[in-house]
């Protein structure tokens, strides 16, 4: 048990690779996107929610890290950490991975911002999705910051 | 005239788009990924110079901000700049557009790796390539740095 949530699982689908039968760069995200949804579905923020608050969660940032190719057809699925959050900002970290398997096929770090969707604007956390989202950063706390956080893209330096 | 390349012209689909008709986090991306071959295009890398080369780019790393949002059925347009390249990477920065306009809506910055597909493996850009991104690499040095390059995402500082 590693202490992160899991957020999706599925097959990748033949729409979402390139002509070598890859995973094309967008679709990684695709699936990043769909374990948010996931996650927000963890919070009190599925469509009963949204729809009963009026809140929602936007992505205001990403970074992705890809590491490896992922083929048509493997089933994959992605593990989540909260980062960290303040009163209207969730930041957090996904990976993904063959179902069941330990190696990082690519990292995708995203703040996300809460939302009243009547704006829409930015609007603090409320009860009962702000106990949800605190209680979930404190049981990560204590878990490994991950590799591909707060990175910098620059080329490498000339030798 | 920017001196940026426009790499990406189109609607957005309604396949893009939440239930809201916003386009989807990842659809900014995929449009990005098509404004990557785009530039592809525009450097011997289209699917003729794929096939004789046997070289390709791929995506290392990327980073977005999403700044507006995109409704369904807009007409946009991707610009880019060239930030640099070593021997087998070039550094690029996309921003997103309602055609004809100067708002960005998004910007994406990549880190493109050149592979020679028999492996994949890494590997020099050669000529023809070599010359086209050189010489786009050199003509874009001048324009101003994109405000969103080189970001490290993290929560805002408490007052």
């Amino acid at each position: 048990m590693s202490g992160l949530l899991t957020t999706y699982q599925g097959p990748v689908l033949p729409d979402w690779v390139d002509y070598n039968g890859h995973l094309r760069d967008a679709y990684y995200l695709l699936i990043f996107s769909y374990a948010t949804d996931g996650l927000m579905d963890q919070i009190g923020l599925d469509s009963a929610g949204r729809a009963a608050s009026g809140h929602s969660l936007f992505t205001l940032e990403c970074h992705l890290n890809y590491l490896h190719e992922v083929k048509v057809g493997a089933l994959v699925e992605v593990r989540t950490q909260v980062l960290g959050l303040d009163a209207k900002r969730l930041h957090i970290h996904h990976t993904l991975h063959l179902a069941g398997q330990p190696t990082v096929l690519a990292a995708n770090e995203q703040m996300l911002l809460h939302v009243a969707m009547d704006g829409p604007r930015a609007t603090e956390f409320v009860p009962p999705v702000l106990e949800q989202v605190q209680a979930l950063a404190a049981a990560h706390q204590a878990l490994p910051r991950p590799e591909h956080v707060g990175r910098v893209m620059a080329l490498p330096k000339p030798r």
